[in-house]
């Protein structure tokens, strides 16, 4: 008897951008800008949307959906502000798009004007994950050291913008914001650089005018 | 005709287990302290080594073996004082023991007192591999925020020791040395806390001490 023999080749990630990008599409339709933002541990995510809410003070409708292993602490410290569901992911090392679209369920349902979503602090795996963003926000704080961009090239790779953080630090550490951005330019060269001191307050209207003008260019103007 | 079908259930972890347990064993009877040290990227796992090889000054036969994504910049910093091999993960988040064992090949042949291995800097991945140290130390500097511990308890629960570094930057930063030690130690109740300025040379020596006693009673007493 013969036998034939098919090999069933089936991309196991397919669904899973199918999923990323039906999240991004639909949200663009809403209006909404999508930014997944990155870094080490505590190089300031939570501090920096604290500052970007207060700046704003009311003025869009911001949602921030929070990776963490464990706690909610991050999530504690923006309820404040905006509204915000915390994904605990057990341990696991970064965010993928189907938590991301359980905790969006979870908000109201309004027309966002920005959602940010504020991955685990890892500057390795998240990079290998898109969870259905419309900008991808990478930050360095200055404490960690300039060689970070050659070190963690596909984090640097892979993101749109690069904000370097604590700047009110510089002072006291071996960094140069000349030295990271050329590194950072170097591997990614449509990589625009803002720097902040979430803590001092500096630099936060830039990187709130230019989140306006991100969302005005990749979602309003998009879906016009 | 009769089959019989047999089901072979295979550890595949076990390998990699007996692996990190050889290796383990061969340099304790060598007389060999093997450290496993871990961290977020930029918590100075370089500096505090340039630092206790300085402290050292050639009286202890030292090796490191340096685990990053990409480059060899912190194996340039590190090689006018001490023996070293460069692992280049080309994008994997943590060291496993297969790749330590190459490189340790790489050393000259030598009754090494202490052997380094400076994993990838990642506050996640690196906990779940044991590389075949004696001691694991994870450092955590004091601009990384003191929530650091209950947010990502599985490094600190397996961690012997912890490191409090850039401690020089303590008047600068929103940080409780208290605070982090109470939360690590309700984590891992027999942790060891040191902490350090690598800038400024500050607790080198008690880290230093700290050591010698380790080798003499994990390693030297054991095989005596």
């Amino acid at each position: 008897m013969n036998r034939t023999v098919v090999t069933v080749a089936r991309d196991v990630l397919a669904a899973t951008r199918e999923e990323a990008e039906a999240f991004r599409a639909r949200r663009a339709q809403a209006g909404t800008l999508v930014v997944n933002l990155l870094s080490s541990p505590g190089a300031g995510k939570t501090s920096l949307l604290q500052a970007t809410a207060a700046h704003w003070q009311g003025r869009y409708r911001v949602a921030v959906l929070v990776g963490d292993l464990a706690t909610d602490r991050d999530a504690q410290r923006l309820a404040p502000l905006v509204d915000v569901v915390q994904m605990t992911t057990g341990g696991a090392c970064h965010l993928e798009i189907p938590l991301v679209n359980k905790a969006f369920a979870q908000l109201p349902n309004c027309p966002w004007d920005f959602i940010f979503i504020e991955n685990v602090g890892n500057l390795v795996c998240p990079a290998s994950h898109d969870v259905g963003e419309h900008l991808r926000v990478l930050m360095l704080s200055v404490t960690e050291g300039d060689d970070k961009p050659a070190k963690y090239p596909k984090m640097f790779r892979t993101s749109q913008t690069l904000i370097v953080s604590k700047l009110d630090l510089l002072p006291y550490v071996p960094f140069s914001v000349a030295a990271a951005t050329e590194d950072a330019c170097r591997i990614q060269p449509d990589l625009t650089v803002l720097t902040v001191s979430a803590l001092k307050g500096s630099g936060i209207s830039e990187w709130c005018e230019y989140l306006e003008a991100q969302r005005r260019q990749r979602v309003l103007a998009a879906t016009d």
